[in-house]
């Protein structure tokens, strides 16, 4: 019955679907990074005229959603379908971002890799024949982020030198049967890898093992190796977890260095904001995926780009019940031409 | 591009995949209702032999899960893909439930209406031609339930009459391009519906509106009426939101009565278990879905089933935070023949 899987774990889309327009929204910290113009809204107050932290994270959702219709010259009624989730409990800033669309709304769940959920997705649906438009949104929140998974900011706690800083910020794409690119072509879901990690300040070291399965796997599949992309783009590693997928591929025979980057290591600038190991967070790769790479990609600087967002598959819950920390990645091959 | 869809908010799959073979797992309270003898398994311990609820609630997601499998003679390397969520935060009870599987996942969060959700997105799949065969897989518990979203067990609170009962359960669902039926031949996903409910001890009204909606758009967008169908079967909408469901209906000079038939209503016996409005939660409609449901299609009971679970899109946070309750619902429309 199938045509476009092999058995494999990774799917080639037929009619690779487009990104139509995407947008990302940040805060105060994502300003002062290095990435600050490619925001396409910035909000410095982390309250963003509402009265709590998660309801500001609602509130840049639904602006990053919004602005990404807007440049497609579209009202919500355009979109078929919408895939959201993020890293709140029950995914509220997505379900509370989105209620006043009116779009048929799938929620999705991946940690920090929803957005390369999303996308998957999104082009499965759009390339399947069942939509000509759908779209990925997701968002994350540092206060919200914090007192949810960690401690209470007012508790002023002490951050190991292991530890990310999650972004505040949200992205949306919309995706498209027809469009200027880039196109959607492989996507590789990932399976869940528990290297056993328990240190919850330590989301590189959790997830890192779960992006060398997916990209490798991604590599199999296709027959390819990372001269066959021009950038292969990790979720919020960071700065440790890149330099332990590093070394997993070395001890291969693969060298990812030249190629590699990680949107955790690349939305602050180490040398002058006090964020340890780099980005973390649903908005981390969304925001730089829907800003700093689209447009670089448009703009000739990149024209393929394997885009493994990852996730850490764990709760306060179970790191509290002795649980290690069970990692996703996603990755969604991102080409210029189809 | 598109050939499935007509821009209506329903999916007519073209080759309409199977229900191959599904499970389900429940506990004491489960045992004592009256689709006691539809459970493929039975916990009486709410701790499944682990030590919180939390892993015993994964536990009971893996073993409906393994049972499914082995009623299709199948390991799991079988399984292209699993759609898998539940109302833990960050939806524990799903990834460390199958992590072991090595299957590549699929995270999603539609709150009670996940089973349909994760049905949908399995037979799009299929459908779409990126797999053969793909699973859907849910689940909830009682107690897990009652800490996070409500009080400690310990407290013993007062119910009020409008509250459900957290089903300790889970279902799980394989398909596959072909098999024995029954089929998916309509995907009706689900707007978000806020009706301003903000009581959270009376989701079977908050949920109403939602399924409202969505069956709504079903019989719309198919010129189908109650007729069409042996059972209208919604998620969990309890005895109250039940009889706001008929209401509403019947505003729209559409009679439900006769046809309509509720998980959350189905699953406890109301004259000798305390359960209030009914059962609710995940595990809820998956597990009246994977059993009772399945094999009453399959012994001739029903031939057209639309499957309308739902779900509530609100946390605990957002409820103290004063926010109303956003429902949900997904339609899947299940035949004997194709």
């Amino acid at each position: 019955m199938s045509t476009k899987h092999t058995g494999s774990q990774t799917l080639t889309l037929t009619s690779p679907p487009s990104i139509l327009s995407c947008a990302c929204v940040g805060g105060k910290m994502e300003r002062e990074g290095p990435l600050s113009s490619d925001f396409d809204y910035i909000d410095p107050d982390p309250y963003c005229g509402q009265t709590t932290w998660e309801k500001a994270e609602s509130a840049m959702l639904e602006k990053a959603f919004t602005l990404a219709l807007g440049k497609a010259a579209m009202v919500p009624s355009d979109v078929q379908y919408v895939f959201a989730g993020d890293l709140l409990n029950q995914c509220i800033s997505s379900s509370f971002g989105l209620r006043g669309t009116g779009i048929p709304f799938f929620g999705i769940y991946g940690a920090c890799s929803t957005m390369a959920e999303g996308l998957a997705l999104a082009a499965m649906t759009i390339d399947g024949g069942f939509a000509d438009t759908a779209a990925a949104v997701t968002s994350s929140h540092f206060c919200s982020a914090e007192r949810q998974f960690r401690t209470p900011l007012e508790y002023g706690c002490q951050r190991t030198p292991t530890a990310q800083w999650t972004v505040t910020g949200a992205g949306a794409a919309i995706l498209s049967a027809d469009g200027p690119g880039p196109y959607v072509t492989h996507i590789t879901p990932g399976r869940i890898v528990d290297a056993g990690i328990t240190d919850t300040s330590n989301m590189g070291a959790a997830m890192a093992p779960a992006a060398h399965d997916t990209i490798s796997a991604h590599f199999s599949d296709l027959g390819r190796s990372p001269d066959d992309y021009d950038l292969i783009l990790t979720g919020d590693l960071g700065a440790l977890g890149s330099s332990v997928l590093i070394d997993l591929f070395r001890a291969d025979g693969i060298e990812l260095c030249g190629r590699h980057g990680d949107c955790g290591a690349m939305i602050y600038s180490p040398d002058t904001q006090d964020v340890h190991s780099g980005g973390s967070g649903c908005g981390c790769c969304a925001s730089v995926l829907c800003g700093h790479i689209i447009s670089g990609m448009r703009s000739g600087k990149w024209s393929r780009v394997l885009f493994a967002a990852t996730g850490a598959l764990m709760s306060s819950t179970s790191s509290q019940q002795g649980e290690s920390i069970p990692g996703i990645s996603c990755a969604v091959s991102l080409s210029s031409t189809k």
